[in-house]
């Protein structure tokens, strides 16, 4: 999608060759700041610090990352280096099973006796398929979510359809389109009137910084609300539904997605409104059911409840928000079971929950 | 209740007479300001920009604003000019229901005939006991709610009671010992173990500033969270009951409290967890049923939204915490249907929602 008019990706493989450029998001609305990764090590810090987020973009990161440690391997031992920089990625973070997806995918890939050279292209070679099917897999999932769309708009008998979404389910969380968003976007393109209520997403503002930003430079009405906010407006009526990303769904369909997801699901529940999980099959962990008891959730710092960065005096700060000298727990997601999502919208259709099992 | 050890009350006649002091409670937890306040003007502005909240607290601070128009009122025209006062002050914030109560109380005590000095003296006098009846409805809420944390203690063996609460209905929202905190102060003195998770409470971080600070200086156990994340508490057994204050209640029971209330009492339901609302009756507002549709919610400043109040460099300051140039929405509250709420904790016993009208 577009920043001030001009087309980006979120992470790209410089013309050079020897890194990877991605957007560092941690400055985003207020700093497009495009930075040069250069080494596994550099990629697993860019993703366990958020520069580059969203389960999609963090599986087409990880495998970049394997590809950067097969430049930077020794001549005579290149499968083991590329095996401790696959665990050092697989240790970033631990919620989206994008990442495990991915860093799996490319080292099936490895011939055991293949020399460094023909490892650093087969792993190119399966880092842009990757960047490709999730691009593609974006572009899916917005083809699918948009009929949904447009059968509300239709109901509504033309009237703005209102979306509400929660965190970075954005092109800016995958390649490009995005997940959550990518119906979002076709709907517009094929103007239909959509009206997105943006959560701001507590402690890290995914919502108000990120999803914004994107709408707004795709020219799509939209409002910024507090996380507390949703379930007030789906009691009067303004909202006709809900899409969220996920992180990972486990084979009978709960979600793990950004924390407060539960709670927006609880209330389009509440309000008979329905509540959308679009995602790619890569988000799906077939080898897991029961969400709440075997998705693992990322404890992160404290410090990212207790500060809040915020852009003053043209630089990012971070800055007290709270009595900083009191305990903080900063659980990263949460899980929403499958009695409480409508359907899946995927890149090969939408899908019940209890349907996905039975699809792949 | 204590700051730094040394007792105060919310708010405070001077010495003198002529002018009444209140914390300005947008500095903390950073810094101790008090401020007088010397006509109703200024109070309407301290209520209305939230210098001083919470129902209880600003319905006080209504009175001892119309005790100020009466000491300013020209000697020929007290009465029109207190109405005039009063009607100001009656516009700073529609949603909490003490500050028409206050107000109402106060003008019904005031004499046709009487000269100013007797004014003065009256609307002193009841201002007094407003005041005084504030801070004993707040420990007869806390003795009442004692009750029902002393209950859960006893049947987990005295392993610590876990309290999620949202907002602030502390002492600081008070005159002294809060409404939803009351029971949680009042179990700390009785040695019940405790710990409570305190909702961040965005846009204006109440909970995270204030509610943070009240417990820290009362030496209560407490981890601050955001918004986002009583829900995934609540799922894996770390919460054992919610008790939140209230704005207004209406006579079947709908509680208008901070939003984000009503998604926490959704996730207590969905739960089975036990889902308390603290009040004086001065909160309930027995003209009116259904609040979703009847009590009136403040709409504020999308500013308070797209910008955060931190701390910095030993000031407070307004800084960019989102995409700016986009449009926010602020409502400050929202309501909780009475169907999920367990029981209301008031200063004359512990009541069903549908139980109140019963117990005028």
């Amino acid at each position: 999608m577009k920043i001030k008019g001009i087309h980006l990706e979120t992470i790209m493989l410089s013309e050079n060759g020897l890194n990877i450029q991605i957007i560092d998001q941690r400055h985003l609305p207020f700093k497009l700041l495009l930075t040069n990764i250069h080494t596994a090590d550099e990629m697993y810090l860019a993703i366990k610090d958020m520069a580059v987020r969203g389960a999609p973009l963090i599986g087409a990161a990880a495998a970049w990352g394997l590809y950067l440690s097969a430049l930077n391997a020794p001549f005579n031992d290149v499968f083991s280096f590329i095996q401790q920089k696959a665990n050092l990625l697989r240790s970033s973070r631990p919620t989206a099973v994008n990442l495990f997806y991915a860093i799996d995918r490319v080292l099936k890939r490895i011939p055991i006796n293949a020399d460094k050279f023909k490892i650093i292209e087969i792993i190119k070679k399966e880092a842009i398929a990757i960047q490709n099917d999730e691009r593609y897999n974006s572009i899916a999932i917005g083809k699918n979510g948009l009929e949904i769309i447009r059968a509300i708009s239709k109901n509504k008998n033309g009237k703005t359809v209102n979306i509400l979404t929660h965190c970075n389910a954005g092109w800016l969380a995958c390649i490009d389109y995005g997940t959550a968003t990518a119906p979002m976007y076709l709907a517009n393109n094929d103007n239909i009137p959509i009206h997105v209520w943006v959560d701001e997403t507590r402690p890290r503002n995914q919502g108000s910084r990120l999803t914004a930003f994107e709408l707004e430079n795709e020219n799509i009405p939209h409002t910024i609300i507090a996380d507390n906010t949703g379930g007030h407006l789906m009691q009067h009526g303004l909202v006709d539904l809900v899409i969220v990303g996920c992180d990972r769904m486990t084979a009978n369909g709960d979600a793990a997605n950004k924390i407060g997801t539960y709670l927006k699901a609880l209330a389009a529940f509440d309000n008979k409104l329905p509540f959308y999980v679009a995602l790619p099959f890569s988000s799906i962990d077939f080898n897991i059911v029961d969400g709440i008891q075997n998705i693992p959730i990322e404890l992160r710092d404290k410090n990212e409840v207790l500060y809040t960065d915020v852009w003053y005096e043209n630089r990012l700060i971070s800055a007290s928000s709270s009595n900083t000298t009191s305990p903080a727990a900063n659980y990263a997601f949460d899980v929403t079971p499958a009695r409480l999502i409508t359907a899946v919208i995927t890149e090969k259709g939408v899908f019940k929950p209890n349907e996905l099992i039975n699809s792949i």
